[in-house]
Protein backbone atom coordinates (compact mmCIF):
# COMPACT_ATOMS: atom_id res chain seq x y z
CA UNK A 1 0.00 0.00 0.00
CA UNK A 2 1.13 3.37 -0.80
CA UNK A 3 2.05 5.18 2.54
CA UNK A 4 -0.01 7.71 3.95
CA UNK A 5 -3.39 6.81 2.73
CA UNK A 6 -6.48 8.43 3.85
CA UNK A 7 -9.87 7.25 3.04
CA UNK A 8 -12.34 10.16 3.04
CA UNK A 9 -16.11 9.37 3.53
CA UNK A 10 -18.19 12.65 3.17
CA UNK A 11 -22.26 12.52 3.23
CA UNK A 12 -24.09 15.31 0.81
CA UNK A 13 -27.73 16.24 1.29
CA UNK A 14 -28.61 15.31 -2.63
CA UNK A 15 -30.03 11.56 -2.94
CA UNK A 16 -32.44 12.33 -5.86
CA UNK A 17 -31.56 14.10 -8.74
CA UNK A 18 -28.97 11.99 -10.49
CA UNK A 19 -27.70 15.10 -12.52
CA UNK A 20 -26.47 16.57 -9.17
CA UNK A 21 -25.42 13.33 -7.61
CA UNK A 22 -23.13 13.24 -10.35
CA UNK A 23 -21.73 16.33 -10.88
CA UNK A 24 -21.23 15.98 -7.08
CA UNK A 25 -18.97 12.71 -7.58
CA UNK A 26 -17.26 13.83 -10.77
CA UNK A 27 -14.97 16.06 -8.65
CA UNK A 28 -13.18 12.68 -7.69
CA UNK A 29 -12.87 11.34 -10.61
CA UNK A 30 -9.81 11.06 -12.57
CA UNK A 31 -8.15 13.05 -10.58
CA UNK A 32 -4.49 11.68 -9.78
CA UNK A 33 -3.63 10.49 -6.29
CA UNK A 34 -7.44 10.28 -5.57
CA UNK A 35 -9.31 7.18 -6.07
CA UNK A 36 -12.96 6.68 -5.89
CA UNK A 37 -14.24 3.33 -4.39
CA UNK A 38 -17.92 3.80 -4.02
CA UNK A 39 -20.78 6.08 -3.56
CA UNK A 40 -24.55 5.15 -3.16
CA UNK A 41 -27.57 7.54 -2.41
CA UNK A 42 -30.28 7.09 -0.99
CA UNK A 43 -34.00 8.63 -1.99
CA UNK A 44 -35.67 9.28 1.18
CA UNK A 45 -32.77 9.95 3.04
CA UNK A 46 -31.91 12.29 0.21
CA UNK A 47 -28.50 11.64 0.61
CA UNK A 48 -25.30 10.74 -0.54
CA UNK A 49 -22.21 8.69 0.67
CA UNK A 50 -19.51 8.91 -1.39
CA UNK A 51 -16.23 6.99 -0.26
CA UNK A 52 -12.45 7.77 -1.51
CA UNK A 53 -8.98 7.96 -0.61
CA UNK A 54 -5.83 9.16 -1.23
CA UNK A 55 -2.65 10.90 -0.15
CA UNK A 56 -3.20 14.14 1.84
CA UNK A 57 -2.59 16.84 -0.85
CA UNK A 58 -4.36 15.76 -3.85
CA UNK A 59 -7.51 13.98 -1.50
CA UNK A 60 -8.02 17.28 0.06
CA UNK A 61 -8.23 19.29 -3.03
CA UNK A 62 -10.82 16.95 -4.53
CA UNK A 63 -13.10 17.02 -0.94
CA UNK A 64 -12.86 20.93 -1.36
CA UNK A 65 -13.94 20.65 -5.07
CA UNK A 66 -16.61 18.32 -4.33
CA UNK A 67 -17.74 20.80 -1.20
CA UNK A 68 -17.92 24.07 -3.97
CA UNK A 69 -19.72 22.12 -6.43
CA UNK A 70 -22.48 20.52 -3.23
CA UNK A 71 -22.89 24.63 -1.95
CA UNK A 72 -23.43 25.12 -5.55
CA UNK A 73 -26.09 23.01 -5.79
CA UNK A 74 -27.54 22.66 -3.02
CA UNK A 75 -30.39 24.63 -0.89
CA UNK A 76 -30.97 23.11 2.72
CA UNK A 77 -34.14 25.68 2.64
CA UNK A 78 -35.73 23.22 -0.03
CA UNK A 79 -34.66 19.81 1.44
CA UNK A 80 -36.41 17.54 3.10
CA UNK A 81 -35.02 13.71 4.02
CA UNK A 82 -35.77 11.69 6.85
CA UNK A 83 -31.94 11.44 7.93
CA UNK A 84 -30.49 14.40 10.41
CA UNK A 85 -28.55 17.09 8.64
CA UNK A 86 -27.11 20.61 9.02
CA UNK A 87 -25.41 21.67 6.12
CA UNK A 88 -25.57 20.16 2.02
CA UNK A 89 -22.05 18.58 2.71
CA UNK A 90 -23.40 17.42 6.39
CA UNK A 91 -20.44 15.64 7.20
CA UNK A 92 -16.72 15.25 6.07
CA UNK A 93 -14.70 12.02 8.21
CA UNK A 94 -10.83 11.42 7.64
CA UNK A 95 -9.88 7.79 8.24
CA UNK A 96 -6.35 6.93 8.06
CA UNK A 97 -5.38 3.77 6.41
CA UNK A 98 -2.65 1.26 6.62
CA UNK A 99 0.67 3.29 7.66
CA UNK A 100 -1.06 6.80 8.26
CA UNK A 101 -1.00 7.97 11.95
CA UNK A 102 -3.97 9.51 13.24
CA UNK A 103 -2.57 12.49 13.72
CA UNK A 104 -1.81 12.98 9.63
CA UNK A 105 -5.74 12.38 9.59
CA UNK A 106 -6.65 15.08 11.96
CA UNK A 107 -3.91 17.32 10.25
CA UNK A 108 -5.77 17.15 6.44
CA UNK A 109 -9.00 17.20 8.22
CA UNK A 110 -7.95 20.32 9.61
CA UNK A 111 -6.81 21.82 6.70
CA UNK A 112 -9.95 21.03 4.69
CA UNK A 113 -11.90 22.36 7.45
CA UNK A 114 -10.14 25.93 7.72
CA UNK A 115 -10.34 26.15 3.78
CA UNK A 116 -13.99 25.19 3.29
CA UNK A 117 -14.76 28.25 6.19
CA UNK A 118 -12.22 30.36 4.26
CA UNK A 119 -13.14 29.98 0.54
CA UNK A 120 -17.20 29.32 1.07
CA UNK A 121 -17.91 31.25 4.17
CA UNK A 122 -18.87 28.12 5.69
CA UNK A 123 -19.03 27.66 9.76
CA UNK A 124 -17.19 24.86 10.37
CA UNK A 125 -17.45 22.10 13.02
CA UNK A 126 -14.35 19.35 14.12
CA UNK A 127 -15.66 16.33 15.39
CA UNK A 128 -14.34 12.77 16.50
CA UNK A 129 -10.60 12.46 16.96
CA UNK A 130 -10.29 16.25 15.56
CA UNK A 131 -12.54 17.88 18.27
CA UNK A 132 -11.67 21.06 20.01
CA UNK A 133 -13.47 20.12 23.19
CA UNK A 134 -14.91 17.18 24.72
CA UNK A 135 -18.72 17.98 23.72
CA UNK A 136 -17.80 18.48 20.29
CA UNK A 137 -16.78 14.50 19.74
CA UNK A 138 -19.67 13.23 18.96
CA UNK A 139 -21.39 14.21 15.95
CA UNK A 140 -25.14 13.96 16.56
CA UNK A 141 -24.61 16.03 19.56
CA UNK A 142 -22.81 18.73 16.57
CA UNK A 143 -25.59 18.67 15.08
CA UNK A 144 -28.50 18.17 17.10
CA UNK A 145 -30.99 20.85 15.58
CA UNK A 146 -30.24 20.68 12.30
CA UNK A 147 -29.88 23.44 9.70
CA UNK A 148 -33.38 24.83 11.09
CA UNK A 149 -31.78 25.13 14.22
CA UNK A 150 -28.60 26.31 13.26
CA UNK A 151 -28.91 30.59 13.69
CA UNK A 152 -29.77 29.93 17.71
CA UNK A 153 -26.62 27.26 17.78
CA UNK A 154 -24.55 29.29 16.86
CA UNK A 155 -25.03 32.33 18.80
CA UNK A 156 -24.24 30.40 21.57
CA UNK A 157 -20.70 30.32 23.02
CA UNK A 158 -20.36 26.64 23.13
CA UNK A 159 -20.98 26.43 19.52
CA UNK A 160 -18.78 28.98 18.36
CA UNK A 161 -17.46 27.24 14.83
CA UNK A 162 -13.91 26.38 15.28
CA UNK A 163 -13.29 27.77 11.43
CA UNK A 164 -15.50 30.12 9.31
CA UNK A 165 -18.36 32.66 9.70
CA UNK A 166 -20.24 32.27 13.06
CA UNK A 167 -23.64 32.80 11.01
CA UNK A 168 -24.94 29.58 9.13
CA UNK A 169 -24.17 29.83 5.34
CA UNK A 170 -27.85 30.53 3.99
CA UNK A 171 -28.15 28.04 1.93
CA UNK A 172 -25.55 25.30 2.94
CA UNK A 173 -25.57 25.62 6.55
CA UNK A 174 -22.34 24.29 7.97
CA UNK A 175 -20.46 21.32 8.10
CA UNK A 176 -19.07 19.03 10.67
CA UNK A 177 -15.04 17.70 9.76
CA UNK A 178 -12.97 15.17 11.85
CA UNK A 179 -10.73 12.58 11.44
CA UNK A 180 -12.20 8.81 13.06
CA UNK A 181 -10.75 5.48 13.23
CA UNK A 182 -12.26 3.12 10.22
CA UNK A 183 -15.75 1.92 11.20
CA UNK A 184 -16.91 -1.61 10.04
CA UNK A 185 -20.73 -2.62 9.64
CA UNK A 186 -21.05 -6.45 10.77
CA UNK A 187 -24.32 -7.81 11.07
CA UNK A 188 -24.80 -11.66 12.79
CA UNK A 189 -27.38 -13.50 11.41
CA UNK A 190 -30.14 -14.94 13.80
CA UNK A 191 -32.01 -18.03 12.86
CA UNK A 192 -34.83 -17.16 14.56
CA UNK A 193 -37.99 -14.95 13.72
CA UNK A 194 -38.49 -13.16 17.04
CA UNK A 195 -37.46 -9.61 16.75
CA UNK A 196 -37.34 -9.22 20.85
CA UNK A 197 -34.76 -11.91 21.08
CA UNK A 198 -32.38 -10.10 18.43
CA UNK A 199 -32.84 -6.65 20.51
CA UNK A 200 -32.19 -8.53 23.66
CA UNK A 201 -28.91 -9.87 22.04
CA UNK A 202 -28.20 -6.44 20.63
CA UNK A 203 -28.60 -4.49 24.13
CA UNK A 204 -26.17 -7.09 25.79
CA UNK A 205 -23.46 -6.77 23.23
CA UNK A 206 -23.10 -3.46 22.52
CA UNK A 207 -21.23 -0.68 24.44
CA UNK A 208 -24.14 1.67 25.65
CA UNK A 209 -25.81 -1.29 27.59
CA UNK A 210 -23.22 -2.61 28.82
CA UNK A 211 -21.70 -4.67 26.27
CA UNK A 212 -18.39 -3.99 23.75
CA UNK A 213 -16.46 -0.78 24.07
CA UNK A 214 -16.25 0.02 20.58
CA UNK A 215 -19.68 -1.88 19.41
CA UNK A 216 -22.85 -0.42 18.86
CA UNK A 217 -25.75 -2.62 17.98
CA UNK A 218 -29.28 -2.77 17.38
CA UNK A 219 -31.85 -5.96 16.58
CA UNK A 220 -33.62 -5.60 13.19
CA UNK A 221 -35.99 -7.67 11.10
CA UNK A 222 -35.44 -9.28 7.74
CA UNK A 223 -38.63 -9.91 6.65
CA UNK A 224 -38.26 -11.46 3.44
CA UNK A 225 -35.77 -13.89 5.01
CA UNK A 226 -38.24 -14.55 8.18
CA UNK A 227 -34.70 -13.86 10.23
CA UNK A 228 -33.55 -11.45 12.14
CA UNK A 229 -30.17 -10.11 12.56
CA UNK A 230 -27.98 -8.20 15.46
CA UNK A 231 -26.42 -5.41 13.06
CA UNK A 232 -23.72 -3.62 13.98
CA UNK A 233 -21.27 -1.22 13.77
CA UNK A 234 -17.39 -1.67 15.27
CA UNK A 235 -15.96 2.06 15.46
CA UNK A 236 -12.83 0.74 16.33
CA UNK A 237 -12.06 -3.04 15.18
CA UNK A 238 -8.19 -2.58 16.24
CA UNK A 239 -9.76 -2.86 20.04
CA UNK A 240 -12.88 -4.35 19.53
CA UNK A 241 -12.64 -7.01 16.89
CA UNK A 242 -15.63 -8.68 14.86
CA UNK A 243 -14.31 -12.44 16.58
CA UNK A 244 -15.71 -11.13 19.84
CA UNK A 245 -19.04 -9.35 18.59
CA UNK A 246 -19.41 -12.69 16.46
CA UNK A 247 -18.62 -14.52 19.76
CA UNK A 248 -20.55 -12.35 21.97
CA UNK A 249 -23.79 -13.06 19.85
CA UNK A 250 -23.32 -16.66 19.69
CA UNK A 251 -23.12 -16.64 23.32
CA UNK A 252 -26.17 -14.91 24.13
CA UNK A 253 -28.25 -16.36 21.42
CA UNK A 254 -27.57 -19.84 23.38
CA UNK A 255 -29.85 -18.43 26.53
CA UNK A 256 -32.86 -18.50 23.89
CA UNK A 257 -31.84 -21.48 22.17
CA UNK A 258 -31.45 -19.85 18.96
CA UNK A 259 -28.84 -20.47 16.71
CA UNK A 260 -26.44 -18.08 14.82
CA UNK A 261 -27.07 -18.68 10.73
CA UNK A 262 -23.93 -16.97 9.89
CA UNK A 263 -22.64 -13.17 9.47
CA UNK A 264 -22.22 -10.58 6.71
CA UNK A 265 -19.85 -7.59 6.18
CA UNK A 266 -21.60 -4.67 4.50
CA UNK A 267 -19.65 -2.54 2.20
CA UNK A 268 -15.60 -2.06 2.81
CA UNK A 269 -13.42 -3.68 5.53
CA UNK A 270 -9.64 -3.11 6.16
CA UNK A 271 -7.64 -6.15 5.86
CA UNK A 272 -6.37 -5.58 9.19
CA UNK A 273 -10.15 -6.37 10.66
CA UNK A 274 -10.12 -9.42 8.96
CA UNK A 275 -6.25 -10.67 9.53
CA UNK A 276 -7.38 -9.98 13.12
CA UNK A 277 -10.02 -13.10 12.89
CA UNK A 278 -8.41 -15.03 10.80
CA UNK A 279 -4.88 -14.93 13.88
CA UNK A 280 -7.53 -15.69 16.65
CA UNK A 281 -9.33 -18.39 15.44
CA UNK A 282 -5.62 -20.07 14.23
CA UNK A 283 -4.04 -18.90 17.45
CA UNK A 284 -1.40 -17.23 15.30
CA UNK A 285 1.63 -16.34 17.33
CA UNK A 286 2.87 -12.75 15.71
CA UNK A 287 1.48 -12.65 12.62
CA UNK A 288 1.73 -9.02 10.94
CA UNK A 289 0.28 -7.16 8.55
CA UNK A 290 3.49 -7.12 6.98
CA UNK A 291 3.08 -11.01 6.09
CA UNK A 292 0.51 -10.03 3.92
CA UNK A 293 1.88 -10.53 0.31
CA UNK A 294 -0.16 -8.02 -1.46
CA UNK A 295 0.15 -5.40 1.38
CA UNK A 296 4.25 -6.01 0.69
CA UNK A 297 4.03 -5.59 -2.52
CA UNK A 298 2.80 -2.17 -2.23
CA UNK A 299 4.40 -0.61 0.61
CA UNK B 1 -0.14 -4.81 -9.76
CA UNK B 2 3.03 -4.80 -11.89
CA UNK B 3 2.27 -7.03 -14.58
CA UNK B 4 4.94 -9.86 -15.19
CA UNK B 5 6.38 -9.94 -11.18
CA UNK B 6 7.76 -13.27 -10.47
CA UNK B 7 8.31 -13.99 -6.37
CA UNK B 8 11.33 -16.41 -5.50
CA UNK B 9 11.62 -17.56 -2.48
CA UNK B 10 15.42 -19.12 -2.00
CA UNK B 11 15.94 -21.52 1.07
CA UNK B 12 19.34 -21.03 2.87
CA UNK B 13 20.73 -23.55 5.34
CA UNK B 14 22.16 -20.57 8.02
CA UNK B 15 19.41 -19.51 10.82
CA UNK B 16 21.76 -19.23 13.79
CA UNK B 17 24.70 -16.41 12.78
CA UNK B 18 23.23 -12.63 12.52
CA UNK B 19 26.21 -12.13 10.46
CA UNK B 20 26.26 -14.11 7.48
CA UNK B 21 22.44 -13.75 7.73
CA UNK B 22 22.65 -10.35 7.11
CA UNK B 23 25.38 -10.52 4.44
CA UNK B 24 22.99 -13.09 2.18
CA UNK B 25 20.06 -11.08 2.74
CA UNK B 26 21.95 -7.73 1.29
CA UNK B 27 22.37 -9.38 -2.10
CA UNK B 28 18.45 -8.09 -2.11
CA UNK B 29 18.77 -4.99 -1.24
CA UNK B 30 18.41 -2.09 -2.68
CA UNK B 31 18.48 -3.69 -5.95
CA UNK B 32 16.78 -1.96 -9.20
CA UNK B 33 13.97 -4.08 -10.35
CA UNK B 34 14.14 -6.43 -7.03
CA UNK B 35 12.12 -5.99 -4.11
CA UNK B 36 12.92 -7.60 -0.96
CA UNK B 37 9.73 -8.51 0.89
CA UNK B 38 10.70 -10.77 4.05
CA UNK B 39 13.15 -12.79 5.47
CA UNK B 40 13.00 -14.94 8.67
CA UNK B 41 15.58 -17.18 10.17
CA UNK B 42 15.23 -20.33 12.99
CA UNK B 43 17.67 -21.47 15.06
CA UNK B 44 16.51 -24.88 15.52
CA UNK B 45 15.90 -25.64 11.45
CA UNK B 46 19.09 -23.77 11.39
CA UNK B 47 17.82 -22.08 8.00
CA UNK B 48 16.58 -18.71 6.33
CA UNK B 49 13.40 -18.27 3.98
CA UNK B 50 13.82 -14.94 2.07
CA UNK B 51 11.24 -13.56 -0.16
CA UNK B 52 11.88 -11.32 -2.77
CA UNK B 53 9.84 -10.19 -5.88
CA UNK B 54 11.19 -8.47 -8.69
CA UNK B 55 10.99 -9.17 -13.04
CA UNK B 56 13.08 -11.70 -14.81
CA UNK B 57 16.13 -10.37 -15.49
CA UNK B 58 17.32 -8.16 -12.22
CA UNK B 59 15.45 -10.60 -10.06
CA UNK B 60 17.35 -13.84 -11.73
CA UNK B 61 20.88 -11.96 -11.00
CA UNK B 62 20.00 -10.76 -7.51
CA UNK B 63 19.19 -14.49 -6.56
CA UNK B 64 22.62 -16.17 -8.21
CA UNK B 65 24.45 -13.10 -5.92
CA UNK B 66 23.04 -14.50 -3.21
CA UNK B 67 23.80 -18.03 -3.97
CA UNK B 68 27.34 -16.95 -4.84
CA UNK B 69 27.77 -15.57 -1.43
CA UNK B 70 25.90 -18.36 0.95
CA UNK B 71 28.22 -20.93 -0.67
CA UNK B 72 31.27 -19.31 0.58
CA UNK B 73 29.51 -19.37 4.29
CA UNK B 74 27.72 -22.15 4.57
CA UNK B 75 29.79 -25.22 5.05
CA UNK B 76 27.16 -28.20 5.16
CA UNK B 77 30.13 -30.71 6.64
CA UNK B 78 29.61 -28.57 9.49
CA UNK B 79 26.12 -28.08 9.87
CA UNK B 80 22.98 -29.00 11.90
CA UNK B 81 19.59 -28.27 12.36
CA UNK B 82 16.04 -29.95 12.37
CA UNK B 83 15.38 -29.49 8.80
CA UNK B 84 15.97 -31.56 5.80
CA UNK B 85 18.57 -30.21 3.78
CA UNK B 86 20.90 -31.56 0.98
CA UNK B 87 22.60 -27.82 0.09
CA UNK B 88 24.10 -24.42 1.55
CA UNK B 89 21.50 -22.61 -0.73
CA UNK B 90 18.74 -25.70 -0.71
CA UNK B 91 15.71 -24.88 -2.13
CA UNK B 92 14.98 -22.03 -4.79
CA UNK B 93 11.05 -21.61 -6.21
CA UNK B 94 10.50 -19.25 -8.26
CA UNK B 95 6.17 -17.94 -8.37
CA UNK B 96 4.33 -15.96 -10.99
CA UNK B 97 2.72 -13.53 -9.34
CA UNK B 98 -0.24 -11.44 -10.48
CA UNK B 99 -0.36 -11.37 -14.28
CA UNK B 100 2.94 -13.60 -15.10
CA UNK B 101 2.24 -16.56 -16.36
CA UNK B 102 3.58 -19.88 -15.11
CA UNK B 103 5.97 -20.49 -18.07
CA UNK B 104 7.78 -16.87 -17.38
CA UNK B 105 8.63 -18.22 -14.00
CA UNK B 106 10.11 -21.78 -15.37
CA UNK B 107 12.15 -19.95 -18.18
CA UNK B 108 13.79 -17.72 -15.45
CA UNK B 109 13.97 -20.72 -12.94
CA UNK B 110 15.77 -22.62 -16.12
CA UNK B 111 17.99 -19.66 -16.43
CA UNK B 112 19.10 -18.82 -12.83
CA UNK B 113 19.72 -23.54 -12.70
CA UNK B 114 22.34 -23.31 -15.52
CA UNK B 115 24.05 -20.12 -14.73
CA UNK B 116 24.27 -21.35 -10.80
CA UNK B 117 25.76 -24.75 -12.12
CA UNK B 118 28.03 -23.18 -14.36
CA UNK B 119 29.33 -20.78 -12.15
CA UNK B 120 29.18 -22.34 -8.96
CA UNK B 121 29.96 -25.42 -9.58
CA UNK B 122 26.62 -26.72 -7.93
CA UNK B 123 24.61 -29.84 -8.98
CA UNK B 124 21.07 -28.20 -10.18
CA UNK B 125 17.97 -30.33 -9.71
CA UNK B 126 15.07 -29.00 -11.46
CA UNK B 127 11.69 -29.42 -9.49
CA UNK B 128 7.98 -28.98 -9.17
CA UNK B 129 6.63 -27.18 -12.55
CA UNK B 130 9.86 -26.99 -14.30
CA UNK B 131 11.06 -30.65 -13.56
CA UNK B 132 12.64 -32.75 -16.22
CA UNK B 133 11.00 -36.02 -15.00
CA UNK B 134 7.92 -37.33 -13.05
CA UNK B 135 10.05 -38.32 -10.37
CA UNK B 136 11.95 -35.03 -9.81
CA UNK B 137 8.55 -32.80 -9.33
CA UNK B 138 8.54 -33.62 -5.36
CA UNK B 139 10.81 -31.86 -3.32
CA UNK B 140 11.06 -34.32 -0.77
CA UNK B 141 12.43 -36.98 -3.55
CA UNK B 142 14.96 -34.49 -4.61
CA UNK B 143 16.32 -33.84 -1.56
CA UNK B 144 15.69 -37.10 0.15
CA UNK B 145 19.07 -38.77 1.68
CA UNK B 146 20.08 -34.75 2.16
CA UNK B 147 23.74 -33.47 2.07
CA UNK B 148 24.71 -36.48 4.15
CA UNK B 149 23.38 -39.15 1.09
CA UNK B 150 24.27 -36.69 -2.00
CA UNK B 151 27.70 -38.84 -2.89
CA UNK B 152 25.62 -42.20 -3.36
CA UNK B 153 22.40 -40.65 -4.78
CA UNK B 154 24.49 -38.65 -7.48
CA UNK B 155 26.04 -41.75 -8.97
CA UNK B 156 22.47 -43.21 -9.83
CA UNK B 157 21.48 -42.36 -13.35
CA UNK B 158 18.01 -41.89 -12.12
CA UNK B 159 19.68 -38.52 -10.09
CA UNK B 160 21.93 -37.39 -12.62
CA UNK B 161 21.80 -33.57 -11.80
CA UNK B 162 20.32 -31.26 -15.05
CA UNK B 163 22.55 -28.22 -14.92
CA UNK B 164 26.42 -28.44 -12.77
CA UNK B 165 28.43 -31.25 -11.98
CA UNK B 166 27.65 -34.82 -11.33
CA UNK B 167 29.33 -34.39 -7.76
CA UNK B 168 28.23 -33.02 -4.86
CA UNK B 169 29.92 -29.35 -4.66
CA UNK B 170 32.21 -30.12 -1.13
CA UNK B 171 30.84 -27.38 0.99
CA UNK B 172 27.46 -26.32 -0.22
CA UNK B 173 26.23 -29.93 -1.38
CA UNK B 174 23.63 -29.49 -4.24
CA UNK B 175 20.29 -26.97 -4.81
CA UNK B 176 16.72 -27.66 -5.86
CA UNK B 177 15.82 -24.86 -8.74
CA UNK B 178 11.81 -24.71 -9.82
CA UNK B 179 8.56 -23.02 -10.60
CA UNK B 180 5.64 -23.08 -8.52
CA UNK B 181 2.23 -22.26 -7.33
CA UNK B 182 2.24 -20.24 -4.29
CA UNK B 183 2.51 -21.85 -0.89
CA UNK B 184 2.01 -21.15 2.50
CA UNK B 185 4.75 -22.53 5.32
CA UNK B 186 2.11 -23.11 7.77
CA UNK B 187 2.97 -24.23 11.30
CA UNK B 188 0.80 -26.05 14.21
CA UNK B 189 2.66 -26.18 17.37
CA UNK B 190 2.00 -28.91 19.94
CA UNK B 191 1.88 -28.45 23.75
CA UNK B 192 4.11 -31.33 23.99
CA UNK B 193 7.85 -32.49 23.64
CA UNK B 194 7.05 -36.15 22.25
CA UNK B 195 8.24 -36.02 18.46
CA UNK B 196 6.26 -39.52 17.74
CA UNK B 197 2.95 -37.60 18.47
CA UNK B 198 4.07 -34.59 15.99
CA UNK B 199 4.73 -36.89 13.60
CA UNK B 200 1.53 -39.32 14.28
CA UNK B 201 0.07 -36.43 13.40
CA UNK B 202 1.71 -34.98 10.61
CA UNK B 203 0.92 -38.49 8.67
CA UNK B 204 -2.81 -37.63 9.74
CA UNK B 205 -3.03 -34.17 7.88
CA UNK B 206 -0.63 -34.89 4.78
CA UNK B 207 -1.72 -35.91 1.31
CA UNK B 208 1.49 -38.34 0.91
CA UNK B 209 -0.67 -40.64 3.98
CA UNK B 210 -4.01 -40.51 3.54
CA UNK B 211 -4.72 -36.72 4.62
CA UNK B 212 -5.78 -33.01 2.83
CA UNK B 213 -5.14 -32.99 -1.14
CA UNK B 214 -3.04 -30.09 -0.98
CA UNK B 215 -1.40 -30.25 2.48
CA UNK B 216 2.36 -31.66 3.14
CA UNK B 217 3.40 -32.06 6.41
CA UNK B 218 6.11 -33.37 9.18
CA UNK B 219 6.75 -33.20 12.89
CA UNK B 220 9.50 -31.56 13.92
CA UNK B 221 10.92 -30.80 17.63
CA UNK B 222 11.14 -27.28 18.77
CA UNK B 223 13.81 -27.77 21.60
CA UNK B 224 14.59 -24.42 22.81
CA UNK B 225 10.99 -24.47 23.61
CA UNK B 226 10.83 -28.22 25.01
CA UNK B 227 7.65 -28.51 22.17
CA UNK B 228 6.80 -29.79 18.97
CA UNK B 229 5.18 -28.87 15.96
CA UNK B 230 3.16 -29.93 12.64
CA UNK B 231 5.26 -28.51 10.12
CA UNK B 232 3.47 -27.89 7.06
CA UNK B 233 3.17 -26.62 3.47
CA UNK B 234 -0.02 -25.72 2.31
CA UNK B 235 0.30 -26.17 -1.90
CA UNK B 236 -2.75 -24.69 -3.26
CA UNK B 237 -4.64 -22.57 -0.26
CA UNK B 238 -7.64 -22.19 -2.58
CA UNK B 239 -8.74 -25.49 -2.41
CA UNK B 240 -7.07 -26.72 0.84
CA UNK B 241 -7.91 -24.02 3.43
CA UNK B 242 -5.46 -23.20 6.07
CA UNK B 243 -8.59 -23.64 8.97
CA UNK B 244 -9.11 -27.17 7.58
CA UNK B 245 -5.30 -27.84 8.06
CA UNK B 246 -5.59 -26.38 11.67
CA UNK B 247 -8.88 -28.39 12.99
CA UNK B 248 -7.58 -31.31 11.51
CA UNK B 249 -4.62 -31.22 13.46
CA UNK B 250 -6.35 -30.35 16.30
CA UNK B 251 -8.99 -33.70 15.70
CA UNK B 252 -5.46 -35.38 15.84
CA UNK B 253 -4.00 -34.09 18.62
CA UNK B 254 -6.91 -34.78 21.18
CA UNK B 255 -6.25 -38.64 20.58
CA UNK B 256 -2.76 -38.16 22.11
CA UNK B 257 -4.97 -36.03 25.04
CA UNK B 258 -2.09 -32.99 23.49
CA UNK B 259 -3.05 -29.19 23.69
CA UNK B 260 -3.07 -27.11 20.09
CA UNK B 261 -0.59 -23.94 21.69
CA UNK B 262 -0.71 -21.46 18.36
CA UNK B 263 -0.27 -21.98 14.98
CA UNK B 264 2.30 -19.96 12.77
CA UNK B 265 2.93 -17.86 9.63
CA UNK B 266 5.94 -18.55 8.05
CA UNK B 267 7.09 -15.94 5.70
CA UNK B 268 3.97 -13.98 3.60
CA UNK B 269 0.45 -15.50 2.62
CA UNK B 270 -1.76 -13.92 0.12
CA UNK B 271 -4.75 -12.20 1.28
CA UNK B 272 -7.09 -14.72 0.04
CA UNK B 273 -5.52 -17.45 2.17
CA UNK B 274 -6.73 -15.24 4.94
CA UNK B 275 -9.46 -13.98 4.36
CA UNK B 276 -10.87 -18.04 3.42
CA UNK B 277 -9.95 -18.32 7.76
CA UNK B 278 -11.84 -15.35 8.50
CA UNK B 279 -14.55 -16.26 6.77
CA UNK B 280 -14.72 -19.77 7.51
CA UNK B 281 -14.76 -18.78 11.31
CA UNK B 282 -17.37 -16.33 11.14
CA UNK B 283 -19.72 -18.50 9.16
CA UNK B 284 -19.59 -15.03 6.41
CA UNK B 285 -21.73 -14.91 3.79
CA UNK B 286 -21.14 -13.85 0.17
CA UNK B 287 -17.83 -12.11 1.12
CA UNK B 288 -15.84 -11.36 -1.82
CA UNK B 289 -11.67 -10.08 -1.92
CA UNK B 290 -13.19 -6.87 -3.59
CA UNK B 291 -14.67 -5.84 0.08
CA UNK B 292 -11.25 -5.36 1.06
CA UNK B 293 -10.01 -2.11 1.40
CA UNK B 294 -6.81 -2.39 0.50
CA UNK B 295 -7.79 -4.53 -2.39
CA UNK B 296 -10.05 -2.45 -4.02
CA UNK B 297 -7.39 0.16 -3.91
CA UNK B 298 -4.57 -1.90 -5.01
CA UNK B 299 -7.00 -2.97 -8.44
Amino acid sequence: MEKRIIECVPNFSEGRDPVRIDRIVEAFRAKEGVKLLDYSSDYDHNRMVITVAGRPPALGAAVLDAIGIAIELIDLNTHSGVHPRMGAVDVVPFIPLGKCSMDEAIDLAREVAFEAGQRFGLPVFLYEQSASAPHRVNLADVRRGGFEGLDEKLKLPLWAPDFGPSRKHPTAGAVAVGARSPLVAYNVNLDTDRIDVARAIARRVRYSSGGLRFCKAMGVELKTRGATQVSMNMTDYSRTSLYQAFELVKLEARRYGVAVAGSEIIGLVPMEAIADVAGYYLGLEDFSLRQVLEARLWE
